[in-house]
Parts: C-alpha cells; sequence; structure tokens
C-alpha cells in the first residue's frame, strides 16, 4: 500500500500516514459503534464526517499546504481495498434468494447500469456546455456517465433487514454488488473503445465486448471457487488443519481476482463468483471453526476497506489544490452539481420502474407473493442514489494520473465526483431510514416470516424426487416443463438445484439438502 | 507492498508479481500440508525449497537476468510482514506458562542475545580479515554480531509437543520471541551509537539505550493491550458487534506497533506484549465468535507472513546480481561461512549450558520438577541455531540501500547471511526431528501430563484465599515471605497472580479464576 502515501525522502516518513490512519480508523469503529441505534446517521456517514475533520485538522496543522496525507492511487484501489469488499458480498450473500431473484436483480444491475450511463451520458453532452464546462472527449462523457452509474447501497442496507423484507433486501443487496461490477466492466471497455471512428457499430462492440468480459470473468470465478473446494475436499480429507484451510481461501480468492485483472478480465466479477462458490461449496469442506473464522474474517476486511474509503474521500474532500485547479465560477460548479444529481435521479428512474413492471411479468406467481410493489420500487430507486467508492476510484482512473491532473476540466471533474458522493451519501442517507419507516411503516414480520416458511417448503419439493420412481420422476419432468412456461424464472432455478444436489455436492463438497450437514 | 516489487512504468505490471506470489503461496500451503506426517521436512523448508526452484524458473525464462520479481525493502518487511508474526506470537502464548518461566525465558532472550553477539562480533572482527575480507566499521561488526544471534525457532517448534514437555517447549517459544525483539531493539541501539568515539562507556551507553527501549516499549504494549480491553468491555457491554471487535482488536494491534515505530521504540516488543495483555483480557470481553475468529485470524497472518518470508529468501538466493559483485574466491568464500557458522554454534553454547545451570539455582523446587536436564539444554541449544527472517531483514537494513547495494564486501555479507539461513534452515532442521527423538526418546505424556495436572493445582492455590479470613491470609502472606526466600521466581508469579485476579480482571476483563468464564 506504499505508493498510496506521498514519496518522501525517507521510508520511515511512511510511519506517519499509516499511523494516523489506523489512528483514525479505530476511532471511526468505536463512534460508529456509539451511534449504531441512531436513527439518521450511519457508518459511511460517520466515516465521511470524521474524515472531513482529521482532513481539516492536517490542513491546519499542516498551515494549508495540503489537507491529504496519501496520494489516492485508484491502481491500488482496485487492487487491496475492492478485493475483500466484493469477495465478502459474493460470501455473505444468501445464494437461495439471490439465485431466485436472479434474472430481477440482473435486469437491474446489468441493463440498469446500461439505461443509466446511457441517459446521464447524454444529459451531461448537452447540460455540461451550458455550465462553461468544455473540453471534453467523447470517451470522457462515456466515462461519466459510467462513473454516475455506479450506486453505493450500503446505507440502505443497514436499514433494511433481511427477515422483514427478505426480497427487498435480496434485490438491493444483488442489485448493489452486480452494479458495482457491470460499472467497472463497462468502464474498462469504454476505455478500450477506439473513438476515433464511432459508428453504428460502436453499441454493438462495446455491448460485444462487455458480454465477453462477463462470461469470461464469471467462469474464471466458478473455476476458482470449484478448485478451491476439490483442493479442500480432496487434500483435508481426514486431518483438519484450520489456519491452513482459511489460508488457502484467502489466497485462492485474491489469485482469481489478480488472474482475472492479469488476464484483462473483470477481477471484481471473478472475485464475487469465486466467492459465491466458495460459500456454497468450499465451506462445507472446512472445521467448523474455519467456518466461523472465514465468515467473520471476509466481513472485518470488507468492514475495514469500506471505512477506509470512506475517511479517504472524506479526507480529500479538503484537498484544496485540486479546488484551486478548477477555473468554473460558483454559479456554474452549482450548476454542474445540480444538473449531474439530477441526471442520477432521473436515469435511475428510468429503469427501476419499468424494469419492476418487466419483473412482475416474468416471475408473475399465482399467489402474488413476489411481486415488486410500487412502494418496494421507490426503495429500490432510493437504494441507488448513493454515490461511493467505485464512483471515486473511476474517476480518479478518468481523469488523473496517480492521483494527480493539471488538468482544470479534469479537476473540476474529480471534485464534482467528490461532491457528488458526499451529498448523496450524507443528504440521501440520512433521508433512507425516515423514508424506509414511511413507505413500509409496520413490518409484518410474522407475515413475511411465514412467506418465507412457505418458500422453504417450495425449496424442498425437488429434493423429495431421491426417493420417488422413475414414473414418478417423468410426472415431475413434465410438471416441470408447464412450469416452466408459467414461471420460467422459479423453474430454472428449481431445476439448477436439483443438479446441485445430484452431481455439483457430491463432488465439490456441501450438505445434500436432504442430509444433516457433515 | 507495492515498493516492494521493482518500479515499472505501467501500474498495471504490480500485477503479475502479486499474482506469481500468491499463487506460489498456494502452492506452498497445499504441499507443506501434505508434507506435514514427514519426518524431516517442516514448513519453512518447503517454502525455501519451493522458493529456489520458483527462482530457478523465472531465472530460465528471464534469461538469466534476474531470478527476483521483486525487491526486498527491509522497511516493508518490518511494516507490513513482522508485526503479525510477533503479535500473533504473544497472542497465541500459554501465558501461564510463559510468566511462570519468565525468568529463565528473559536469561536466555536477553542476557544470551547480548553474550552471543558479543563473541560473534569479536570472533568476526578477527577471523573475517583472515579471508580477505576487509573494509568493515566497527559498527558493521556489532551489527554482524546481531544479526546472528537472532533464531528462527519454528523448526524446532514444529517437533517439540506442548503437552508432552511444556516446560522445554515454553523456553524454546518464549526465547524465540524475546530473542528475536532483543536483537532488533540490540541492533537499533547500535545504528544510533556514536561509533566514531568508542570508549569504556559506550558497551554501557548501548546497555542503557537497551534497557531505555526494552522498558517504554513494553509500557505503551501494555497500554495499548489495556486500553483496548477497556474499551471493548466498556462501549460493547451488552450490544456486542463480532466484525467491529475483531476489526478493533486487529487495529489496534497494528496501531501500537507503529506508534512505538513512531517514537523510535521497538515496534516488535511492543506488540508482542499488546498481544499478551489482548488475549489476557480483552479476549474475555468479546463474543465466542469472534475469539474462535481472533484466534485463528492471527495464526493464519502470522502463517501467511512467515511462508511469504521464507518463499523470497529463497527466491532471493538466486539473485545473480549480488553473487557477481561479491569479490570473494570460493575458498575465502567458504571460510567465512564457516567461521560464522562456527562462531553461532560457539556463541549459543557459550549462554546456553551457563545460563541454564544459572536458572536451575534460581528455580531449585523440592521436587525438582521444572529444572532443565542436560539434554533439556542440548535442545535449546539446538532449536536457537537455525537463523530466518529477521536475520535476514537486518542484514538488508545493514549492507543495502532499499535492497540494492553496490559496495562487492556489503553484498558478500547479504549474500553470506542469505546462505547462513539457507544452511542452518535446512541442514539443521532436517535434523531437528531425530535429535529430539534421540534425546526425548519415549515421551512419558503420563508422566508429563501429571506434572502439568500437578502445576495446575499449584495455581489454583492463591485463589482459594478469597473465600479465607483475614487471619488465614496473614499466615499466606508470612508463608509467601519464606517461599519468596526459597523459591523466588515461582512466588512472584504466584504474587503477580492474585493482584491479577483482585484488581486487574475486575477492570480489565477476563474470567477470575474461580468463576467459571463469562
Amino acid at each position: 500500500m506504499e505508493a498510496l502515501w506521498e514519496n518522501s525522502s525517507g521510508s520511515h516518513q511512511q510511519v506517519v500516514p499509516i499511523t494516523v490512519f489506523v489512528a483514525v480508523l479505530c476511532f471511526c469503529l468505536v463512534i460508529g459503534h456509539l451511534l449504531e441505534e441512531n436513527r439518521w446517521v450511519n457508518e459511511s456517514i460517520t466515516a465521511l464526517i470524521i474524515g472531513c475533520v482529521t482532513g481539516t485538522i492536517i490542513l491546519l496543522i499542516s498551515k494549508g499546504k495540503s489537507s491529504h496525507i496519501l496520494i489516492f492511487d485508484e491502481e491500488l484501489f482496485f487492487i487491496y481495498l475492492l478485493p475483500p469488499i466484493i469477495f465478502n458480498a459474493g460470501f455473505q450473500v444468501k445464494k437461495k434468494q439471490f439465485f431466485h431473484n436472479f434474472f430481477t436483480i440482473m435486469l437491474f444491475g446489468v441493463v440498469g447500469v446500461f439505461i443509466s450511463s446511457v441517459i446521464i451520458t447524454a444529459g451531461t453532452y448537452f447540460l455540461f456546455p451550458k455550465f462553461d464546462l468544455v473540453g471534453l472527449t467523447p470517451r470522457d462523457y462515456l466515462g461519466i456517465g459510467t462513473i454516475f452509474s455506479s450506486t453505493d447501497t450500503v446505507c440502505t442496507l443497514q436499514v433494511l433487514h433481511q427477515e422483514e423484507t427478505p426480497l427487498l433486501y435480496s434485490l438491493v443487496f444483488g442489485e448493489g454488488v452486480v452494479n458495482d461490477a457491470t460499472s467497472v466492466v463497462l468502464f474498462n471497455a469504454i476505455q478500450k473503445l477506439d473513438v476515433s471512428r464511432i459508428d453504428r457499430w460502436t453499441a454493438l462492440r462495446v455491448l460485444a465486448d462487455f458480454l465477453y468480459l462477463f462470461a469470461t470473468s464469471t467462469a474464471l470465478g466458478v473455476a476458482a471457487g470449484l478448485l478451491t473446494a476439490i483442493v479442500l475436499k480432496g487434500l483435508y480429507f481426514g486431518r483438519h488443519s484450520t489456519i491452513r484451510e482459511i489460508a488457502l481461501m484467502v489466497l485462492m480468492a485474491y489469485l482469481s481476482y489478480m488472474l482475472a485483472e492479469l488476464l484483462g478480465l473483470s477481477g471484481i466479477l471473478t472475485v464475487f463468483f469465486s466467492g459465491i462458490f466458495m460459500s456454497h461449496y468450499a465451506w462445507h469442506n472446512v472445521t467448523d471453526s474455519s467456518r466461523i473464522t472465514t465468515k467473520h474474517v471476509f466481513a472485518m476486511m470488507s468492514f475495514i476497506a469500506e471505512a477506509f474509503i470512506f475517511l479517504y474521500v472524506g479526507m480529500d474532500a479538503l484537498d484544496i489544490e485540486k479546488w484551486k485547479m478548477s477555473k468554473l465560477s460558483v454559479w456554474n460548479s452549482i450548476g454542474v452539481y445540480s444538473s449531474v444529481m439530477l441526471l442520477i435521479l432521473l436515469g435511475r428512474a428510468a429503469f427501476v420502474f419499468p424494469l419492476g413492471a418487466l419483473s412482475n411479468c416474468l416471475n408473475r406467481s399465482p399467489t402474488g407473493s413476489s411481486s415488486l410493489k410500487l412502494k418496494h420500487q421507490m426503495i429500490i430507486w432510493w437504494a441507488g442514489l448513493m454515490r461511493g467508492a467505485v464512483s471515486i476510484a473511476l474517476a480518479f482512473k478518468q481523469f488523473t494520473q496517480m492521483g494527480v491532473t493539471l488538468d482544470p476540466v479534469h479537476a473540476t471533474l474529480v471534485t464534482t465526483t467528490i461532491i457528488i458522493v458526499l451529498f448523496s451519501t450524507v443528504v440521501f442517507g440520512f433521508l433512507t431510514r425516515p423514508l424506509v419507516s414511511y413507505l413500509i411503516p409496520h413490518p409484518n414480520i410474522d407475515r413475511e416470516l411465514s412467506v418465507n416458511k412457505e418458500d422453504m417448503n417450495s425449496m424442498r419439493l425437488p429434493l423429495l424426487s431421491t426417493e420417488e420412481s422413475a414414473s414418478s420422476n417423468l410426472l415431475r419432468a413434465k410438471q416441470s416443463l408447464s412450469m416452466l412456461m408459467e414461471r420460467p424464472v422459479y423453474t430454472i432455478h428449481s431445476l439448477w438445484r436439483r443438479f446441485d444436489d445430484y452431481y455439483m455436492r457430491p463432488i465439490f463438497g456441501g450438505p445434500r439438502s436432504n442430509q444433516s450437514a457433515c
């Protein structure tokens, strides 16, 4: 992480920023815990505010020279801070819910980003020149579209409860992760784009590139997860060694990410899927202590990385050099911020409500239990308005060289990103809790829990067939076919579960659903 | 960790060495596990050999240009790799045994390093010129003495069993850690020394500097551990949050290390004592999951850091640039290696046997159970013959600038250190298991276990007094005084245990010995 810190004559100088950062992180942690029960504030807001305060203090101590004691290097963000966050997301995701709602999540997370970034790109292309912000290339505009389409759903997830609203939680969580991955993949696809010859095929080329990256990255992640599972199952059978098991999982996860980056794929998607497959298979091949440890370790690493990023963003907000460099007048600046904010609101509304309706059509069920009501769509829309670390990282990647820029327009865009992240996280974040309690006023825990139990029962249906005769299996196959016509998504999911039970779990590990965990 | 890697034009170049290293680490882990039951090989040897093989492969691929894909930076070793190893040592140490044998451990770990480094400094000062190795300053010789006095007891600890030989295990383990800390502190004290005016007070000044560093570093570590315990106890009372608890422990441990480095103290000692105090107090204030997780996480981080270091040393052994630079003839080189090796053997023998006898005098007990027999002293002597990561790091710190040296004499000393580490780890490491099984042929598990139980009973003695009357306490005080005369070390230990029970644990957490863990 050294290159993060400013170059200094003696390498002992590194010690100062690391010490300051670790001390502030500790402070953040304690304050965050004390404010946990608070109605308005959440972890991200706390970290941002503490970051701002620390930045101010450093600014005063260094007599206005510089508030940031380290230079943001977006490569290091992608190499060290992002992998644990995304891996943990994959590892902790409730797989049943996730795959159950896979289609809807993909709609929101993939198609949504495309729609949102097209709208933001087009909007900024027309609006920015009106505020004297000129000199951007087409690639810059495409980049801006992607930068402001990446969401940060942490705030909302802290407010929603998995037990009270399982469907909503699963959608917001799933979309958040897929959205991050999609934004980064799309961003990279745009970087590779030859902008000098934009023709009618450009959009198709970006799409093809995207789909290729998406498929290969997912395949690599799945392969890494399965390999870890097989190694853990094969080698460690009979004599377990907790430390080695944990180390192997950590290292393999990281290896999959780095390998993806090395091959020019999307590490973020790879590590997400390797997380899913590790928790689905590999996790069942290790000792009980390893299970408890891995669960908490990955969560902790993700937690620290997230706090670090928000802290940094808070501190970087006071980087006066960037502010001085920006040549825009105050009113033009406010115009730029407001137009980006409006486009974000608009771009997200433009896909949440139509895609929500589409998802309801495809997931129609007799009971209507899994339909997305309008208020749920409202919450999904709101949940994705916050912008976070990925936006910052992409903005630095697009508009700076190793955290430094000499172009006033680029400096303006970096400060704009920081302002948008600060504003959306703090203001929208403050309003999330009241909004959720207004829209879901008295969460009917009992009702939702019973729905959950119903789901569990329907989940168990396929595995009854293990004890049934061939004829009844044939009957079931016919039923499956008719179900596939009626409820396509649900049926694909149940077919996968049967395949998983019969072929995958015996090879890669994990309890057969009708057996006790071994 | 970037500055570790060679500077490259594009920062994406970092991805290659990280990927290679993580992949080789995974491989090491699996091989290490497969060879676990092997009679001769251990983890360190495996990592060293795999490192050599990887180095050869890279040498062949890069067509003889360079075998090492990263440059060793001893600052980074001290900032990232050493803290987890030492903290884990403090965290996992059996505190009862450690403090029970505190005096003996300090004798071996502190006084021993002084004796050994004086002998090695004097010996090399007379022997090196005989092999055409000239041009070293007095500070270099003092540095060499310290570099080759730092031991690596991992090999031996893998062979000894804590249950079979608790006393021996505790001594070897404790000495290993204290030795590491002492070497680094002594090395830093020598660095600060004004060599231009060496007079009769020089030794005293080094000693005073050493004692000051030792005392302040320990105090800082203890303070950090107690602060963590109080924060965890005070803030988290009633509503536990596993992730925050773990994160706070990790960050506070690291903060104590960095703070010590910032203040010019010995981070290694600080983090060791903060580890001891965290596991003694803070660990009892957290949830069960946090306890399991922290135990394994710290062990895993230490494991990975150790494997990384040995892997690196193996790869660095093939750094042909350093070999080319060394101007010594083959025979002179062999002379240098042999003389250093002999001095190590001699320097260690010179303190293990006399100090062992001294320890027996001070720890004399009626049953004679805790006396160090000659064969035990032999094993302690042997256990400290291996040289490891700390030697390498100190050698790089003394003789290179950011891993590079242009002075042929300095290059010779770096290669000498690598050879000594390789030789002692592989050859002595191979012989350790046979030697131990020869000296302790049929470990009498039952007998040793019963001794252990006896110890446990005597441990529980002081706490009986909680239910006793004042008069019997007075009687006990008299007894204590007479015990202090008879068995000074043992009595101090039992007094501390009473103080701990009455004052420390109620404030900082941890079960009262006569209560069940809460």
